[in-house]
């Protein structure tokens, strides 16, 4: 039964092939097929591509590609691409950041860039005469990578450190070669991969074959780059006086509205259901930024969110004070980025987003992203901690729900029109078009 | 200086106006804008509904959408699509549910769908005089949603709990209304969160204009639901006899083998630096399918990571055991999908990928996705304990190297021909295409 829905070799047929296959599995209609097809882009080779980035491709998923203008950092205007689907992640992106242009804009530092990779292996002989060979030894490992190195060392990165660590109060016999790594504007993750399945040959042949140790031989679990980067770390703020807030909501004073932000973010620092949320809304900015400019925000999520937890309980990543009549609100978190490499130079929209930020180091990347990210936080809890979040957002997903129900341009005109002043939800929005379509008056 | 470059009133712009205000910035050829251009949709309807998915939107990011067939889940076998920017994760998620298909497939379980919101407010009077009413309240509460809640009801959902809890020992003066929603097949936040306004509403009122309470006001801070759902979860495992690995690598035994994998996921027990890696291969997979259905990947993201960090150290989500000659590896964590809502019916693709799928309802998504979060999983596992995963990785990712060099497809051929038994890196891609140039053999 099951074995008889096996299919065999579907990587190796051609994109048409699976799509017959496709086709005929799900008994798809030709509209079908051509609703598919035409998700293809007009260009052939462009097409390619994009088929090549991955494996038994058939289309293309469209995600909305939108801009967040007067982004400023460090004094720098940017106008920053965000990939997203999400409604209200751009509207809140560059609300925050038109109010903070006013303000001088967010400031970035990025405290470093060093990247770890680790080769995990078990030894149950002497540690002690491990370490006692190991100055040779990583001379010797070091030497082996010369030649992948040498072009990371032409552009002023490479190998930073090698370490051995003693794991074994985590788990019988378990050690660790730890090595740091600087990939300049690259990721880095095939050079580091690379460079550490080289230590771990080495490694092995080392300890087995050199005749140098006794008893069972050291065993190579793994090698492979680790996407926690606590070392590849950016710091982002925006200050003012908080008598400044004094016109950001009509119900309360400029002290009031910083006295009930910071509360908000204290109890994202006290609260695990709160924080998950509050940084959820910091990488809805952050993500958007890295599927623009052709980065893995898989990595850029698990870093984040582990380094959030890394005090024993899961917190918010930004921090806020108030002293001396000063507000002072940052977000500080480990994120590693790249500007060459991968898709970045590939993929012809990823290329367009790190031209429309002016072709940027990673570094500026990490500011740039941390920055929108701070953004759409602080967007986030100044309508959370005002008007609430609805009224926004469900003006956002307006547009969505009236093409949920059909609504055509007309339709929408007069919807968008009546939800100036009334409450958005999809029971409203279906009442609002049966009536119209009843022809009846709505006030 | 930063003045003169804010713009102002760009979200009010025609798509091309904001098009135009671009090419004028950056100083874009008509080549560029033409190149824009080519990645919006040729039906100008389906364009349409894009654009209004997000703010501020020019066109469209391409990312490229795979199937990984044979995921066989309790005895069915799904095709299931992949949307992901990365090569080798869809190989990866394609070959472990082909290699545990012959094995019985994967096995899950959803162990709840439960979400959670809250209403955070800080009160500086008599919590058990407040808890004394809470009863009355509660009804109170309930009934302003009643208009909310009713279509929810009839689908079988609705709020299934309404706590006040004292949060006093982690801040001054903070409580919460914490509220249970069955969502049945929506993600639900916008449900949530219509219904957590309504609540805070009804707080406020109730306990600042009732004159039943003296001192302070009640003040809410924000209400939202919470992107931790830990009652919102799958569990999905494999399993066979360690013997039946006797093939899976030639280097080894079934046995030793087994044992080199548990000790991998041990070593990602114990290491954070390794968790964080682990833990983002199963989200390759878990994310590929949520982009691909019009789910919310900062969300799963968000829950999944802060859940690897409950019990105080983040740690793996997946979980070995070898006892009595059998094999068991599961992961178990928390996913809220959606099936309905939001983009699922929306977007053409997301709509096309549900059906792909069978149209499921949210918990035989949520299997889904992490069967196949697992089957990318174990895929890299064996790979990193076998032959390492950069010969697999570079081998697929071989052809995005040929394109950044631009190679042709005679090239191609002869590149993939000869790097099936040499190392592939950016150097020595470069160096064979260099010697094919210049007319030499290389062997």
């Amino acid at each position: 039964m099951i074995e008889n829905n096996i299919i065999t070799g579907f990587s190796k047929l051609s994109k048409d092939e699976k799509l017959e296959l496709l086709a005929s599995r799900l008994g798809l209609s030709p509209e079908a097929m051509n609703s598919l097809r035409s998700f293809w882009h007009s260009d052939a080779e462009v097409q390619k591509t994009l088929d090549e980035f991955s494996e038994n491709t058939i289309t293309n998923y469209f995600f909305p590609y939108g801009v967040a203008p007067n982004v400023v950092i460090n004094g720098k205007v940017y106008m920053v691409p965000m990939v997203i689907e999400e409604s209200s992640v751009i509207a809140a992106a560059s609300n925050g950041a038109k109010y903070w242009a006013s303000k001088g804009g967010f400031h970035s530092e990025v405290l470093s860039t060093v990247k770890i990779g680790q080769v995990h292996f078990i030894w149950k002989g002497n540690f002690e005469e491990l370490q006692s060979h190991f100055p040779k030894m990583r001379k010797l490992l070091l030497d082996r990578t010369a030649a992948i190195t040498a072009n990371m060392e032409r552009r002023g990165g490479g190998v930073l450190a090698m370490e051995l660590l003693d794991k074994t109060d985590a788990l019988d016999h378990y050690y660790q070669l730890s090595v740091k790594f600087d990939t300049r504007d690259s990721m880095g993750a095939n050079f580091i991969n690379s460079c550490l399945e080289e230590y771990a040959a080495g490694l092995r042949e080392y300890v087995n074959e050199s005749g140098w140790f006794e008893g069972e031989p050291l065993q190579v679990i793994m090698s492979i780059l680790s996407n926690y980067t606590p070392e590849c770390t950016v710091k982002t703020w925006v200050e003012c006086d908080v008598k400044d807030f004094g016109d950001i909501d009509s119900s309360m004073s400029g002290e009031e509205f910083a006295r009930k932000f910071e509360k908000a973010v204290q109890i994202a620092t006290v609260d695990v259901y709160r924080a998950a949320t509050h940084n959820k809304g910091i990488f809805n900015g952050i993500d958007a930024v890295a599927l623009a400019t052709g980065n893995d925000f898989r990595a850029i999520e698990a870093c984040g969110h582990a380094w959030a937890a890394r005090n024993g309980k899961y917190s918010s990543l930004t921090e806020v004070s108030i002293e001396n009549g000063r507000f002072h609100y940052s977000l500080t978190l480990p994120i590693a980025l790249g500007t060459v490499g991968g898709l970045t130079s590939l993929h012809p929209m990823a290329k367009f987003s790190l031209e429309m930020l002016g072709n940027p180091q990673a570094p500026e990347l990490m500011q740039i992203a941390s920055a929108v990210g701070l953004a759409n936080n602080f967007g986030a809890l100044r309508s959370l901690t005002t008007k609430g979040i609805q009224i926004g957002h469900m003006k956002m997903h307006l547009l969505n729900i009236l093409n949920t129900y059909g609504a055509d341009d007309r339709e929408k005109v007069l919807a968008v029109e009546y939800f100036r002043d009334h409450k958005v939800s999809y029971n409203s929005v279906a009442a609002f078009l049966a009536s119209l379509r009843n022809g009846q008056v709505i006030n």
